[in-house]
């Protein structure tokens, strides 16, 4: 009944396996091995479009480094106020574009529409040197909310962005659980629909440490290792990281994954509703977001179930995140469901109410 | 025979090992984790004292970290002038620091003498606001000549870089190497030599990416996780971060694999000056640098060896550096050896004089 | 009949002589003259308490180097959404802090209300390392909008932030306007109020270029001093900032300036409302902000006029901003509202009405 | 007899007197006044090419920002090891560019020589990920050492640094000095010899506060207000830096200035090459550097003469710097050259041989 996030749970095992197999024998370091040569080749082939992948380790390098990449030290990236890079990063795109500044724009259930866009858009000077200038559009795919954007919404935003001149950034830590949910290719969702780079994340969806920045435009990525080492984000033997992201995406695995992980919040949020708790925004991926009243919370977590307090979409508090994985089995969400109905009948309006 | 580098191996099975068990289940994230609190205790006995451990991924992030964190803004870092984090690093400890400067001091065979750092520190005028203000020593140890601080060196250039104010900093990507060498307890090359930091390397000796930050004085680690988190070297699923580092250390095993290494090195150096091959530095770790006739370069090249060439002690070309690792074994050492023998008869004067 | 700023006015001619009377012979530089050496019992006694005052040359110099010195570089600056640290200095704050945020807050008139803050505090996590923390509060005075912040209001909010461990900062560019107009001893409005330490503006109301940073506590102020130099903010001739400085405070000199300015903008104020037109925000300082027709807008920039589109409170277009300044004469200021009335005159519906 | 520096000289008579003449009326702020406007053709005459002309207020930040405009985020700015930007700017360059790093080259008496420069350069792996980058070089004109560098010089380090795709920077805080000394036109030692951005002084030849960055190439001033301004560098009342800058140049101003500087230190270095003191760096422009032993310092000190003590060559003790400004007149060279005799007189042997 581990709910707090995708990224408690552990490795998964072709993964694993592949790490294994990858330690044979000696291989030039820093990314002149093979297994990281097939990279290019794998995800161009994967995304319909020559691509240059670039893997690190955390998704917060990912972000950070790829907003560095596109945008001049004078430069704003607009994004989701509740956005990882501007909420759950602690100024690292600051950090590496020193004098930077995200925007946080809001938009429900954590999507950014495109009159707010616009209208942000419009408030800057272009030119006026007191400002700093609008340079990228960074969007979460899923979202925080754990929405999703539609190809057409994409599209759209992007449009607007490239129209003023600004590159489109995804933020893609769960960029598996949306190409799941959507059931389109990958290509739809990113360069069809106007994005210039990817947050490309695997971790949260079952490899151990890896990550990847996809440029769509090879143009883009001139010099982006020199960014990357400065970083301290180039990893010695580059090999392991290859390794993991190769086996992600072979054989789908990648889609598998992050389709148990949808599949068991679907499930979740079906049990929920069921049993009258409010959503308090719609379930599309691997993210269950829910009123919940605070003596339920405790009961549940006196069960031993964890999930994180989460604030109600005015701000305020009573709700709470639940994350379901690739390693979510249906029995861990059953369980939790039964532990939701024994709280509820053990003091059900006192549970429901939150009084 | 692969010489280039020992970052060219792959990893320890006991480390692989350690990250299959560490699979088991859902673990909290970011440090959370059961292992990851064992890393405090583990390594404060290792160390004979309190320690505060901080894991990352790579050896540059751990330098510049732990360098950003005991060196203010205006700060200078003295070190050897072809320290890792003067010359390698592509700026990473000023990217974490920005307008922190590093100071090379020269030094035969990759070491900083007390001379040298008395007079590098007379130069500076305390608290003249002009200048950068000398904040922190930082150590090679191993050098980049592959050769060894005694304890005692240590321990008079700490006692002068302390007397003025610094704080001592030790990269130790190759510190087991030198602790095996050694052969005295890792308190005697650091705390108790008045080291403050140390960049605790696993990589190069049998880990896949697991370094470590430990800071001797816990109250100079505050807040050092924020430093960690905004440069994207918080691993969220730290757990496979901790189970490397502790797979290291126990049993001995980091320093068993680290004695392979330099006897291989150090089997590799009798080779070479039985065949009339110079050392251009002593060989007293896992490094072996050579003078090397171009013509033997490209004959053992040609051969299938990998070695990086190297410039000589002034500057000119003409060396090479050979590593040996935790992987290397006699065999490789003796056939890598027959190749010498077999270059220097087919051409012995073009050989061996480099004509 | 220019109003496009305090700053396109030129120097109070007192100023002008102090610095030719500056001018004799030799005297040391970078801060070690007789002149400089006044400026700290000058303040202290102008502010009935010990300061540090350390003179710059632009405003954004100022408050980006104290935002800087009271903040971590994983900090977070609060401030009104619109303040010039957030919205008018292209990123300086975040130039000399490198990871550090600023946080913008709504409010109406420009000011920050207590309410916002303490729910703006209580959104963050403390200790939390994937968001910056909480460091100092920034305040304008007077506000971006012309307003004003009273002692309580100040001291409120003060003791909102000292109960969190941030400081206070003031961005004074218009301070004198504030003193003059509240009829308060500069400390009601700084130390005594709480404020840790005041961007002191001298620019925009009679000095050449020069602003002071004044620290309240001057153990605040330690090694201030190389944030400066490293900034390139260290002026060599500084007898020629001190020198503004202390002509600007001696005899009353800044309060008369200010006095005029708010005085012509009162006038301005009141001549327009009896001309019909609605003032979007209160006129308390040297600023009015008024709802303007596009055509009446237009026949005033027919006449020469000068001064700056504003955005209605709603973020719409249709206002425009007028500031006074110590040189504005009510000749100006009756010309101005002149061509107002003559405006309106020949096409009142238009004019009036914005069609 | 004050010969610390030239910036503790005050302000020539025309500049103060410009200052006046640009107090009328009022004027846009920011740069867009009829004097600024001036700059770039009155500028563009002087150079004989077209130039961009960006005023600053201190030779650091015309320094810092026009080698962070040249110069990518992973490069590295070559310069002499005692340059201004590389020893007396406390990291400004860093800090405006982070992660960027300034190579400190040796050199006889101030200057870099081309093998010198070649032979660094060939230190470089170009494209090698793990080193930064050359990128710029830095001249000092005059030099450190008070010395120049000859038009074929300048052409010859141009020549290697651009063959590599570096820029050239000169950093002509005493531009003046070394133009009147060499007697060519300016053009001559800066785009003709290949320099591409020059930091142009003021101060220390006679104005109050007023640089230059010039441009030789307007392409390369892309963009660079945007840099000026989140330095906080943008000066407001702007018509103040440009009224300086103007009647710098006027009329040849400028060269008068430093022409009697010159002529000053000329005469000082006869005078003390007369008494037996040795001169350890050729006076070539306003700065006299001589070997003086502390007894005489001693007494020169007690007749209230102002210099700086200075290393030797070597690193040692026992020289002293003295500058010479626009405001040196012959009798103040002539009263301290007759404390020099008196000094030496009294204790002959002592004050010669520093015993």
């Amino acid at each position: 009944m581990h709910f707090a996030s995708d990224n408690t749970s552990g490795v998964a095992v072709e993964i694993l396996d592949a790490l294994a197999r990858a330690n044979g024998g000696s291989m030039p370091s820093y990314g002149a091995d093979p297994l990281t040569a097939r990279l290019n080749p794998v995800f161009s082939e994967l995304f319909e479009h020559a691509v240059e992948v670039v893997p690190v380790a955390t998704g917060t390098a990912a972000n950070a480094l790829a907003l560095a990449q596109v945008t001049p030290p004078w430069g704003a990236v607009l994004c989701h106020e509740d956005a990882h890079v501007n909420a759950d990063e602690c100024g690292a795109p600051e950090v590496f574009n020193p004098g930077s500044k995200l925007i946080g724009l809001p938009g429900a259930d954590g999507r950014v529409g495109a009159a707010t866009l616009e209208a942000a858009l419009g408030r800057f000077h272009p030119g006026a040197v007191h400002e700093v200038q609008p340079a990228a559009l960074s969007l979460s795919q899923t979202t925080e909310a754990g929405t999703l954007y539609a190809p057409d919404a994409i599209a759209a935003l992007s449009a607007i962005a490239h129209a003023r001149g600004l590159k489109v950034h995804m933020d893609g830590a769960r960029f598996a659980n949306a190409v799941a949910a959507l059931g389109v290719p990958p290509a739809d969702v990113t360069w069809r629909a106007g994005v210039d780079v990817l947050s490309f994340g695997a971790t949260k969806n079952g490899a151990m440490m890896a990550e990847a920045v996809i440029f769509f435009d090879p143009a883009l990525a001139a010099r982006f290792d020199f960014r990357r080492k400065r970083a301290g984000h180039v990893i010695s033997k580059a090999r392991f990281l290859a390794a993991q992201l190769l086996a992600y995406v072979e054989d789908g695995l990648w889609l598998r994954l992050a389709g148990n992980a949808n599949a068991m919040a679907a499930r979740l949020a079906a049990g929920l509703t069921l049993e009258g708790i409010t959503l308090i925004h719609p379930v599309e991926a691997n993210e269950v977001f829910a009123a919940l009243p605070a003596p339920l919370a405790a009961h549940l977590r006196g069960t031993g179930a964890t999930f994180y307090d989460w604030p109600m979409p005015d701000g305020g508090a009573g709700a709470a995140r639940f994350v379901t994985s690739f390693a979510t089995a249906a029995e861990d969400v059953d369980a939790f469901l039964a532990a939701v109905k024994a709280g509820l009948a053990a003091a059900p309006e006192d549970a429901a109410h939150g009084r």
